[in-house]
């Protein structure tokens, strides 16, 4: 068994992620928490590393959005690259700056489609190291 | 369709991530780039950020390792997540201290099972930001 390259970024899966992760987008300049918190996956085992902490399982990252500052969170897309595996897994990742700063940030998200819908599984935020 | 939960960490799925996980971590310390290259996903869709560069596409990361410095490689694993989904996807999350650093890294990877084996399609590495 594995994964066939011909289900690599089939149409209608690559629409579908790209929505969600809209959805997620807006959700995060907005700060929506109640929408980021139902975007990620409600297990034990659902884990964020953010720039500045490890959070691992659902509560814990549900913890962190709910005393996150609402203040700063504009950002601009630099770039995005989107791909999904089958119909039910994607990787989306981007790169981002904050309105104000020249520091690169990066966002990985892992995607798993479950029974409730499409779900972050794993995601990790960082800022770029100057060399 | 939808990826059940009963799909989630399957003990054959779980034990041969963690032996291409393993492959990949002796790999990294011990600076075997032909390894490393071999067990990302050869495509253009391929994607590493690293804590000082953002690549993209398997030419750029293998170029990246050609050319990366063979020293101080070795480290420590403080932590690590692993969580397979049905029979082709996982995701392997650890924290790493490098030998004589305090610093705390994060390195996330979402492996995918094609017909050449379990493969990287998405890295992240970053260094832990002081609050």
């Amino acid at each position: 068994m594995s994964l066939a390259l011909s289900a690599v970024n089939l149409p209608e899966v690559v629409a579908e992620v790209e929505a969600v992760f809209a959805q997620y987008e807006a959700a995060l300049v907005g700060n929506d928490v109640a929408m980021l918190d139902l975007l990620f996956w409600d297990h034990a085992a659902t884990l964020r590393y953010g720039a500045t902490e490890n959070l691992y399982g659902y509560a814990e990252i549900a913890a962190f959005r709910a005393q996150r500052p609402a203040q700063g969170l504009a950002r601009t897309l630099r770039r995005r690259s989107l791909t999904t595996f089958g119909h039910d897994f994607a990787v989306a990742n981007i790169e981002f700056v904050r309105d104000g700063s020249t520091r690169i940030g990066r966002q990985s998200q892992t995607w798993v489609r479950l029974a409730e819908g499409w779900r972050v599984v794993a995601a990790h935020v960082s800022w770029l190291d100057p060399l």
